[in-house]
């Protein structure tokens, strides 16, 4: 009988329970009190995974359609593929380039003033109370993300944990929408293996693994849309502690084959 | 004090003590063992992700390049780039279409006859015993799945499981590989939330996830690279069973602005 082993292992804990949040919030006080009060207080070594809807909400970056004055370009643009011309402007001023305009479906594919390349600079129009509000990406989320981090490790029911800000995008070549990491604190969004051994004592070659999309990807499991979950606890994951940011993530233009 | 509320959770672990994998060997018998003695009985509800890897190596899906006669385009292109022409001829000939060829970093990133977009048609020369030996992608990995989870459904130490069969990719825009479905079974690999109302009664518009891509990002948190762990029981979480296939992952060409 060979010996039991212990294998590695970690959970992914939603956290429910986090009253609508207003600009000015506190965030990381609103998640700390939150995980306390449905048993699964934070923990020194979890990663939160914090969607973005909520960073955004908290910082103000919410938008009323009502207050935009769209450029001719996009009024132009969304005359063509019958979108909401304020909509279209947001998006453009929310963007430091198009990377792809389809006429034929309205798709408009950004780079955003961080680097993500995604749809409409991110900007969401769901979970956003009024029908004429949207919601835009947190202006710098690894300085969001470091802002949750160092709240909750001031407060009594907290901790020292790592904080991945996430967002759904689609992605090129595959079907439906992945969570991916946004801005991060507290944890290197790259894992190296450069170097590494592999099982037959080969040097392993193509080694960076994203881990902090990974971790983004796995809360999505637990805090999907529309079910009042937005943030994950993920506990048990030994992740490096730096340099963190989420930089590291965004290949450069010169390297990229698809833009 | 409001009620202590039941937060949605899941669980990752990793499968340990699989012994190498060698050709014609039933996948599904060693895992449910190797679950079993690691004290963590496959359950009925589990989700398996099971790396490419040892689900090539079961399938003889491995190459040893001193048979492998390049053609003469293989051999021109690998002179240019300083790449084995071996190594490229079997990269040409596991893909349908070349969609980048980049002379100045030697990439090659394919088509696979399945349809997926990644450098050099998923091979991979790492965790593979001999120097000369390289890993193919599964010739039908929906099949793979299926043959795993009927395989352990039929079992003692089986269950009714989901299987996903994965590998690492690297990704358009974003640096650092991440773990992708390339094969399913029991599990439909997209949810679909359209007409979902969010949590201000609004409809969900863009709402398709890719679950199966997330249950595989999930999974390398415990199976990462040249550890001994090629598979990942994902437990707790609620996924719908059909339809299953990984087909519908896949962006057609013509709905693909980044081919």
């Amino acid at each position: 009988m060979p010996e039991k082993t212990t294998p590695p292992r970690l959970e992914v804990i939603g956290v429910t329970g986090i009253p609508e949040v207003k600009p000015g919030d506190a965030l990381g006080a609103l998640i700390a009190a939150a995980a306390e009060r449905q048993g699964t207080p934070l923990a020194d070594g979890d990663a939160l995974v914090v969607t973005q809807k909520i960073v955004s909400k908290s910082e103000g970056r919410v938008v009323d359609l009502r207050t935009v004055t769209p450029s001719p370009f996009a009024t132009s643009w969304a005359e063509r593929v019958d979108r909401d011309p304020r909509l279209v402007e947001l998006v453009l001023r929310e963007s430091r380039a198009v990377v792809r305009m389809d006429e034929a479906r309205g798709i408009l594919i950004t780079e955003t003033h961080h680097g993500f390349v995604c749809a409409n600079s991110g900007i969401d129009t769901s979970n956003v109370p009024g029908d004429e509000m949207v919601a835009l990406l947190p202006v710098d989320s690894d300085k969001s993300a470091r802002g949750i981090r160092e709240d909750i490790r001031g407060r009594a029911a907290g901790a020292e944990v790592a904080v991945v800000v996430s967002d759904t995008f689609g992605r090129a070549w595959r079907e439906g929408h992945v969570n991916f990491a946004i801005g991060c604190a507290g944890i290197n969004p790259i894992k190296d293996y450069k170097g590494t051994p592999d099982a037959h004592g080969m040097i392993l070659k193509v080694t960076a693994i994203a881990v902090a999309d990974e971790l983004a990807a796995a809360s999505e499991l637990v805090t999907a849309k529309a079910i009042g979950v937005p943030v994950a606890i993920i506990r048990g994951y030994d992740y490096d502690t730096a340099p963190d940011g989420v930089g590291t993530l965004i290949r450069e233009s010169s390297r990229d084959l698809f833009r």
